[in-house]
């Protein structure tokens, strides 16, 4: 029997990418980079060597049930973990462990993000399975530190602690940091003791519930309340009852920051969060004017730095933009500077409020 | 018997609008101010207290046959000519004459743009109804020539000569000349001799095709030899073989600057040809920031003296366009600066050749 599972975790809504992901089709179910793939189906191409789909577990949104198995006809439906209501990440982890934990009480997962990027796919693979192994060893929580490719202010940092003996770059965790002002970022790169925290976790289910016990009471009484029905037919219909009732309260911030058994991998991989168009501008391939252009035509004489996401087969012409976000999906178009991108978020609340939910 | 008749040529193409005007539907037919009314319909809304809707005769091309029938359903489909080919006004303005003559060999007629803008209505038909009086009562061209408001570099101006006993505002042409450079527009207009050329004009069926027989016997010729069809149900099989070989040729060209009949009546109609974005920008209502919406909803921070007409519902958010055009129709999407819109015909050839023409 295979112990090691993945969960998946999908069902974020994400404003920043609007209005190329939209409430009903955030960005996870996006083919970002037009390679026909969205990041969610990337996410599981990319864990599949190394986990099978029977052990892989995706939670998400009741509302995007649908799409999902659309996008992944191969999972089965029992695999689909469907929140009644929008929680932070620690109900969802809380959850997927005893999910798990009653279908394979040995069980290892390793815990995913759906919506980033990863170009070193191989060592991810290695990374994952020798952390699996670290994890199933002995009770203790693990994330994933990436090596700093720049002072990134918009990345948590893992400070790096005593190294584990025999277990090559693993550390115990000195601390975690939120989003650092830009010298403070500049101190930590330099430092070459701090890593980008990824938000990939691993640990057994034992380990984790046995942290949600000792760390987080209220999620943890809230969903062992629920031990007779899991993997039974009755779990969905103690979900839709317990999880509205569960705090909205982040994995790190429940769990990750205040465990004294928890470690950090370091690695290489390639990621970027795609956090924002900044991101993903800084990841895709640009053209000799150093433009982006996502399921579009474009015809520009005078653009530069720019990025073209214009879904359904466009034309775009364009004069005169430098350092641009021109967006379209549906009925929303936008076209801003990236230096404001941080202002996109208020104003998809903007348009929510003005002109109603169907533009958003 | 009303002998008053009016020729609403409505066949051109436009792609200075482009993507808001499209291949499939022009300028002429699109709702240019959000009032519900096409450029087209505010036309004919305009001359019917004149002329009624039985002598209202609209030529264009065979492909807009179906929208003119659908925005036009009061109009006659006997009263709609359709040219089985794209030619210039000379040909258009031949055939509608003899069409008009044989029904009616006393009518006079006013042959007007179907694309323009023009404020004062009242003051429009007076001056058409003095101009068909003028021409009903000898052998003269007339043709309408507006107060410059401007020294407009995009329009022909038409010099006054002596002015005629008993009509006022009425003078002998001293000459037509092109669109002039902005030095000389300037002078133009200083003068007080001249006036922008409007594109509209007045004269009995039988002065216009006299004209013809003497100024361009290439056209005339070929439509003389449909007289024995014109208002019979041959005239069209008749046209569809003649009218491909007429010479494509410009009235202007063809017979006004050539006659020696021709005269112009001035006036102020409070009138732009709409040939270019920034012609509607100085047209249409702005608002506080000097922007100007049509047919979508806009939320912008710092944008200034724009123009945003993008169609179907859509909301649009923008920041840090100062005299931009943002255009949007069906599959193509146009953003540029207002000062470069000279250059708009040659990208829409460019998209044309580069993508083909389902995008414009």
């Amino acid at each position: 029997m295979n112990h090691n599972y993945c969960v998946i975790m999908c069902g974020g809504v994400g404003s920043r990418f609007w209005p190329f992901s939209r409430n009903s089709r955030p960005k996870q179910f996006l083919d970002f980079f037009g390679t026909g793939r969205s990041l969610l189906q990337l996410t599981v191409d990319r864990i599949l060597p190394l986990i099978p789909a029977e052990n892989i577990i995706l939670v998400t949104n009741a509302a995007y049930a649908d799409i999902i198995r659309e996008q992944l006809p191969d999972i089965l439906p029992g695999n689909i973990l469907l929140e009644p209501a929008r929680r932070n990440t620690a109900p969802c982890i809380c959850w997927a462990a005893h999910h798990i934990q009653s279908l394979d009480p040995e069980a290892v997962i390793v815990t995913l993000p759906s919506d980033h990027l990863i170009l070193r796919e191989e060592e991810f693979r290695k990374v994952l399975e020798e952390g699996l192994r670290f994890v199933a060893a002995d009770d203790r929580l693990l994330t994933i530190g990436l090596n700093p490719a720049s002072p990134h202010t918009g990345y948590g940092y893992i400070q790096i602690g005593r190294p584990v003996a025999d277990w090559p770059g693993i550390s115990k965790v000195k601390s975690f940091t939120e989003k650092p002002d830009l010298e403070m970022a500049k101190v930590f790169v330099e430092s070459g003791e701090f890593y980008w925290n990824s938000g990939m976790f691993l640990w057994s289910a034992t380990s984790i519930l046995r942290a949600f016990a000792r760390y987080d009471q209220e999620t943890a009484s809230l969903f062992n309340d629920g031990i007779p029905f899991y993997g039974t037919p009755r779990e969905s219909a103690f979900i839709e009852e317990a999880f509205p009732k569960a705090p909205s309260i982040s994995i790190d911030y429940a769990i990750m920051e205040k465990a004294d058994n928890v470690f950090v991998k370091t690695a290489d991989l390639g990621w970027s969060d795609l956090g924002s168009w900044k991101a993903l501008y800084e990841t895709a391939p640009r053209d000799k004017r150093g433009n982006i252009t996502q399921g579009c035509r474009v015809l520009t004489n005078d653009c530069h730095n720019s990025v073209f996401a214009v879904r359904g087969d466009k034309v775009v012409v364009a004069d005169g933009l430098d350092g641009y976000i021109v967006a379209e999906n549906e009925n929303a178009l936008l076209i801003y500077p990236m230096s404001e991108e941080q202002k996109i978020r208020n104003v998809v609340n903007d348009v929510k409020n003005l002109f109603g939910d169907k533009y958003i």
